[in-house]
């Protein structure tokens, strides 16, 4: 049976908080319903802004981009994968700068449209987790779906989770059901389009494997991952020496 | 071979308009990939606002409606397609009024979430074209994704056609064509989901087919359509008749 | 001196729910500061759809509009007041469709820029209250100030307010101060657009206010207009009857 | 006499484009108003990635971050400042990642509100140009609208200016002439806060004036400016240099 592959992009500076969370809940439920995962933390990489090549020359945007940094990796393993999954803190109403870079390059993957006639990123199926203490979730996922839809991405039903409040999203069981939701959705779209049968595109009860296989788990990575992060914001050299 | 339904809903005042062009052209192409078709224009049916029902006890908003009026027939519709493609004038970078009321109408489809278990929405393919003559399309097709795919819709590859621009949008072949692959993608997509392998989601020789089979038949039924128009901006009460 | 006139607009079904809280709040605040205020409850008023002439011709679309229903009274009282407070729910992250009917038809104001040579509505100043139980305020709020903008409004600072969450508004302080500060901060642009200096934009002591003499009055206010409301949700003829 | 004190801030690669040029034209006709202006190429500054440390410790966040970089540079020039003018290209329906990033460090000096009581921006007047060749200014600009006046920005009436299609946008006398208006509407609103009256907010005999006295100007400059790029689409290791 031909795997089904799932790329996690965390576009948080912090791989211990809500975002991290929601997309480990949503890889593990990726990786329960059939799918193998990895995952990038974009802000521990090196990826620069887009240049607009396209406003030149249309065909002078495509893969590899000219520019040559991390974005490579990024580049690769989504065209290697079935599907994709971004987990973004929401600044401003709207995904992160470093996440908005990382949209801006992959047009080097869709515009392959004008170079050998189809997006590479054509069918492959997307899911979308937001997190935010305020208003704004929904607003951030509206830009990543149309974004995404446009390069010619796939969303299933249900492919969102968010919050938009104070507090530990892991005491939030709607954002734990859903982020977990959006990792099956994402696996259940990539095998409904390879003829399988799909009962329901949103499973309640994922929660209940949360509460007795997952959340201890997840408890203890959060733990040990805050144990060992360079908390940039006391050390601000942080980034700069990557 | 089970059937492929497709609903399209017209969400413009004119029935020879630049929506309705789009959504011809979409609902031709759905046909052609084996579709049946049937549409609703919204603006000639009596359908009143939502009353929020759902603020006052979650499960008072259910199908059908207490409120009795033509939206039962877009309900069955829908729950009785596969898939249904919205075409919408942009008004103020948003679908137009009598469109939000049907958006906000479609509640009682999607709550049913906490009546039986599941929205009646739940994997129907949604396509989406929005017309203007200026800036707003993907606005308004951005907010239709996100509230479709919110109330479990499935959104395939490239389920968009938009005009932002003064002129006829026949003239205009990106329009013409993506107008037909976003009817193309919707049947594309239910024929996914039943075990049919989809070599490529958007196909630019569509536009070929138009030229050929589609142009004359589609200008002469604008002309016919408009023709019998009400004229409603001659006639003001031809809304108040209804 | 100069009177300063500030109309407030709900585009809720209720005149008891968190909108007209919100605006009851704005418009005390408006009137402590020195306006005088009126209000209009949108879902009580005959407002048909906009009817999109200037797709026809873009002189055709000019005050009066050729629909003769309520929205006269609406044109009219903004065109005489010096700014406006939109208090709308927010269904799917958008203004409720009844409001989106109302933003068509300001069309006849903003297209006599075409007629006179400037919108009339040039330079009023706008304020917006959108009220929910989940994501998407900040994705209602910056459509209608995106829109309102382009109609010549005026956008002072920090001129919103919002729930996101179930609950009584009224137990969230964040959010009565906000909206008191929506009331405040029309007003102060108005003045200060007549040379009067401002201070500080937003005021964080106007919840010591409601505390102490706004609380009890507004409770009973919500009371008594719940109490004789015709819960249309009960009465599903309601609208109908209008 | 008070000066008035305007900042542009591109957020295009290209100082010669389309953004360039809008903004060129807004601020000439700042000056022609009244105003001193600068302005500031950020895709020719360092400026990182925000950390959100406002997710630790709401007072984590002020003036100055502490990331030490370029970004100081802009804190200062908008502290300094009675408004500012954002022209950056629309890069997938949105403002460029670069910024993106700028808006989410601004979150230094809206923060302030938790420090001493007052966002650093508040009461500042804020203009919006955005570029592109295809759908998705509105959305940009409706995305910039909502968090500026979030942070306290004032937003003057017809304060923007776009394109959505291929061509010189200086062809496009809308764009040229809204762009102008950007800059005029800024100061109008700069003076009408310190009790000057404005008679019209929008100027459509601007044009004339380009065509007159700035046309040749302009054209010269774009010319001397692309001449004298470092093209990084033919030299990508152009940022990276930096």
């Amino acid at each position: 049976m031909k795997s089904v592959k799932v790329v996690g992009l965390l576009a948080s500076p912090r791989r211990y908080g809500s975002s991290f969370k929601g997309l480990m809940l949503a890889l593990k439920a990726a990786e329960r319903f059939g799918a193998e995962t990895e995952w990038y933390h974009l802000y521990q990489m090196d990826i620069k802004p887009c240049l607009g090549c396209v406003s030149e020359d249309i065909k002078a945007c495509k893969y590899p981009c000219i520019i040559k940094d991390d974005m490579k990796k990024i580049y690769d393993a989504l065209v290697n994968s079935d599907g994709f999954i971004i987990a973004t803190p929401v600044y401003w109403y709207s995904p992160s700068g470093v996440m908005k870079n990382v949209i801006d390059r992959l047009t080097a993957l869709e515009n392959m449209i004008h170079i050998d006639g189809h997006s590479w990123l054509d069918g492959k199926v997307g899911g979308f987790i937001a997190t935010g203490n305020d208003s704004g979730a929904m607003f951030a996922i509206a830009q990543l779906m149309s974004i995404m839809n446009s390069m010619g991405v796939v969303i299933p039903p249900w492919s969102m989770a968010y919050t938009n409040e104070l507090g530990d999203p892991l005491e939030n069981s709607a954002f734990v059901t859903d982020s977990l939701n959006v990792g099956r959705t994402v696996v259940m779209m990539i095998k409904a389009m390879r003829g399988e049968k799909v009962d329901r595109w949103y499973d309640p009860e994922l929660y209940d494997w949360y509460e007795k296989e997952l959340k201890e788990w997840l408890i203890n990575l959060v733990k040990e991952e805050e144990a060992k992060a360079e908390k940039p914001w006391k050390d601000p050299n942080w980034l700069n020496s990557k």
